[in-house]
């Protein structure tokens, strides 16, 4: 093999011995694939004429144009190259499956189901992303509601790891300062507490929602100035 | 490939023959691993005479006998086989190198830097556990301080493992139940709040503790009858 990709230096020439006739191809080959779980908020696409529009939580899915589950929907992932990390890969599959870069991600787990692949031994690490959905703009990816997704026959194990994904995230949401990578910048009370609904699937009570989230926003001093509301004042994440 | 064993059904003829001819081989080899990061609390070893024998935080490790890093110090850990899931690969693992079954343990973390071992590409799935070290015979590996084992020089990026690891446990320890896997059935509070300290490494204190885990806890409505002790209640995990 090439070991010039480490830099280990053997201690023995017994052990460089050993090294120089390790053989990968002895083994039975194994595959690793990452897979990524992008979440964003978004207004749902409505025909009705509404007085709010209401938004929903969604994920990036992409059409398989490959065997195996040729033309279904499956999370956006790829095989990892000997020369990756699993970010590595990661990155270079989102940005080119979905356009997207430079985006918040964590290791979400990994899946080794044995049978979770037709074609061989695969085993897929899952990342979870969470957007500014606005902010973005997609490139081959399409976005699906969460529930609506959860309601298809996803390639692969991809229900399974949708749903550890959602479950992570409604787990973090309190704990954590995830939530901001959903957010803009600035942003009232209300908005937010719209968010966290969205995600955790329930309506909150406001009081309740405020002392949770004191301790990770910060006052602006800005009020908004829509016309036919109430001004609200305008945070940001602190 | 054996495809006996997937359960999926191709959808054409032109899918089967896609599955039938995908050799695995054609792609460069990858393997993968799983280490297992194993806590627990002990009596630290020593020769003095003290009044309360003083405990600390352990890991088990285990001494290579085979090249790479022939000699050092490793956590337990081994090859993925076909047809074994990675939590498959960690019991016979844990069982073999260590003695150890049926014990917790959570997925931590992926690895996958790809200078991390000297034979080949070789991607580590990470497990922590957490046991009760007083109710356990171990065989084969040896307990570790964790200050100690930090400062080893362990084999591989077992070191980087093992920081993630403490990390992570004690980020866990104030919002999950985890750490009831380290305690006997029964403990007083102040058994639970040294078990804190040990882990956080650092003092707590007492009113501010009992309102962490006062949700956590049930009183069983026993004393404990140490003489010379004034008695405590005897709690257990709720």
């Amino acid at each position: 093999m090439d070991n010039k990709m480490s830099n280990y230096i053997a201690k023995s020439k017994e052990e460089q011995e050993f090294l120089d006739h390790y053989n990968p191809g002895d083994y039975e080959p194994v595959s690793i694939t990452v897979d990524a779980v992008v979440f964003g908020i978004m207004k749902a696409a409505s025909g009705n004429y509404r007085k709010r529009d209401r938004q929903s939580l969604k994920i990036l899915l992409v059409k398989r144009e490959e065997y195996p589950y040729k033309d279904s929907y499956s999370l956006p992932g790829g095989f990892v190259l000997k020369s990756e990390t699993l970010e590595d890969t990661l990155d270079r599959t989102l940005e080119s499956k979905t356009g997207l870069k430079n985006i918040y991600r964590e290791q979400l787990y990994t899946f080794s189901d044995v049978r979770r692949d037709p074609r061989m031994r695969i085993i897929s690490c899952a990342y979870i992303s969470l957007i500014d959905a606005k902010k973005v703009k997609i490139n081959g990816a399409e976005w699906f509601d969460l529930k609506e997704a959860q309601n298809m026959q996803l390639a692969f194990d991809h229900n399974v790891i949708l749903h550890e994904a959602v479950e992570r995230m409604r787990g973090k949401i309190n704990y954590t300062d995830i939530v901001f990578h959903m957010m803009p910048e600035e942003f009232t009370i209300s908005e937010l507490q719209e968010v966290y609904e969205i995600i955790l699937d329930e309506k909150l009570l406001a009081p309740a929602f405020r002392r949770t989230i004191a301790d990770k926003i910060a006052d602006t001093g800005k009020m908004t100035g829509n016309a036919g509301h109430r001004p609200s004042r305008i945070f940001t994440r602190k």
